[in-house]
């Protein structure tokens, strides 16, 4: 069995061959560019993991997992135009770079060479795969469009919040992990409780972004604390403060929130009290505990050896250790 | 079998049902508006008559056919917004009558029913649409880029122009056509040649359009006389223009093409005097002709009982006759 270390080097191989670059160059030069870029490859290496949960000839599924990287960064593509992004790792965004006609149109190649990679898998499961695929891409496109209509709204519940990120980020969590169990040739109900799973995981995931930008240790998380508050982006620890305080604390988060000038140090320091103070530090740590353990027991439903499942008890840990 | 009108009936029938809304409808309100604003569903009428060819069930290619006038459909959302175009068919674009983030995001949207629509055809033909479906897809957003690209080029040859035009109109009519017969259970050369010959359509029809803007009658055609000579649009007649053309009608041609103030009658009756002159007209109209006799050729491969073909003369005939 592989570590992930081993799978991600394997994906990062594999991606430099750049082999999805086709004539016009011009065309795919920004799928390179924003390939390149790097990032965790999480989502491919779900995949194999998965895949490597049954079967250990790993290279078979391995251009079909790239394709699931490669569909990720068409969303990446088009999501910061949408979201008129300046940066993305670092770098310029392609829309920046180049313009937004390249990123869009650069994106629709990627989407189609996503189809192209993620379809190479045996005849058998190639129904199962397209569907699968095909609920996985519109559940992140509705995510999306969530996230855009709750940016102007003035209230957004707990459980809208929920399904949206759910939509945006789990899902395609979720299936990758699925993906990789379908062309290994699992039973139905070994790849949906992989696609449980996760659902849940990738929950943990968003959540504790939520959670770190406000109780991160800046140099552990890699990025300015309080960053969330400053832009009153809607994230689930100011949905749940909203719900949690009283109409006093309402008030004052309300009037941080309008203020146009304001020190930003305190306005982070202020907001944060609050939270403090309404019990939000516990309300999102509860919710992440509770999709942690929904996770496990996604996890129990898997019916391979368990020592063929370390790898996925060791990727709970890490993620679990990430909210310290 | 059925006329080309009884088809379009039954395509205009089924997409009147607009099943492919989903939830969230604000994302497919903007596709559900542009699909119900008309036009000749001439792409998924072609899958049906190419699937009539073999079989008369065409119920059961229905949906698959409404997925390639989805995808189309899409491709039309995001050139809107990459052209930044104000109208389409007379009614404002959905870029402009929302936004460009509605624009690209539903038609992400659209783009996954479109795979989800044309998936929907016995397992056995399913590795062969998926995979034909991608390259159609692909080589229209390549058509795309080329056209983006010529029009900021200086010189763009003859060739590059019939290879820009083919990827991005002629595919998706050649692919329609393919598509059909690729359902129906068509053998390969069969579908194959079926491909040729919407290819070679697909390339009359591009050439007509541009012809007919200098040489069409103003009440047939339905749209004004000389709208690509006043925007200096790169069309064949104007690149061809510049091959036959001395040295002195290429630097009147040049001088009117760089002319800030004009009057534009003048200016469309003048550079046609120079299409004349040089020859263009009959340039065009041999080309046409060129491709509509390999066209021709093409439906001779078909070995359906020449009764079957009537349609398809019926279409080479009336595709012949809109140049006159």
């Amino acid at each position: 069995m592989y570590t992930i270390e081993q799978l991600r080097e394997i994906i990062k191989g594999e991606l430099d061959k750049q082999e999805y670059i086709e004539i016009p160059y011009s065309l795919f030069e920004p799928i390179k560019y924003i390939m390149e870029d790097g990032g965790k490859r999480l989502r491919p290496v779900l995949t194999l993991m998965a895949y490597n949960l049954y079967r250990d000839d790993i290279q078979k599924a391995l251009k079909s997992a790239i394709g699931i990287e490669i569909f990720h960064n068409y969303t990446l593509l088009h999501d910061d135009v949408m979201d008129d992004a300046e940066l993305r790792r670092g770098r310029m965004t392609v829309h920046k770079k180049w313009n937004s006609n390249v990123a869009i149109l650069s994106g629709d190649a990627a989407a189609i060479t996503a189809y192209k990679y993620i379809e190479t898998c045996e005849d058998a499961y190639l129904r199962n795969v397209i569907d699968g695929f095909n609920q996985v891409a519109m559940d992140v496109c509705k995510g999306q469009q969530y996230d855009m209509e709750f940016e102007t709204r003035e209230e957004v519940s707990e459980e809208e919040y929920i399904h949206m990120i759910y939509l945006k980020t789990s899902v395609l969590i979720a299936g990758s992990m699925r993906h990789g169990a379908l062309i290994a040739g699992a039973p139905k109900k070994e790849y949906d409780a992989l696609y449980d799973f996760g659902g849940y995981l990738g929950l943990v995931f968003q959540l504790q972004d939520d959670y770190l930008d406000v109780y991160g240790d800046v140099e552990e998380f890699g990025k300015k604390i309080g960053g969330d508050i400053l832009c009153n982006k809607k994230t689930y620890l100011l949905i749940k403060a909203f719900e949690l305080a009283g109409e006093e604390d309402r008030a004052l988060l309300k009037q941080w929130m309008t203020k146009g000038h304001f020190d930003p140090e305190e306005k982070i320091r202020e907001v944060t009290a609050i939270y403090d103070r309404v019990g939000v530090k516990e309300a999102v740590m509860a919710k992440i505990d509770d999709y942690l353990e929904k996770s496990r027991i996604a996890l129990e439903e898997i019916e391979v050896p368990a020592e063929r499942k370390v790898r996925f008890q060791e990727m709970i840990a890490y993620i679990g250790g990430r909210k310290k």
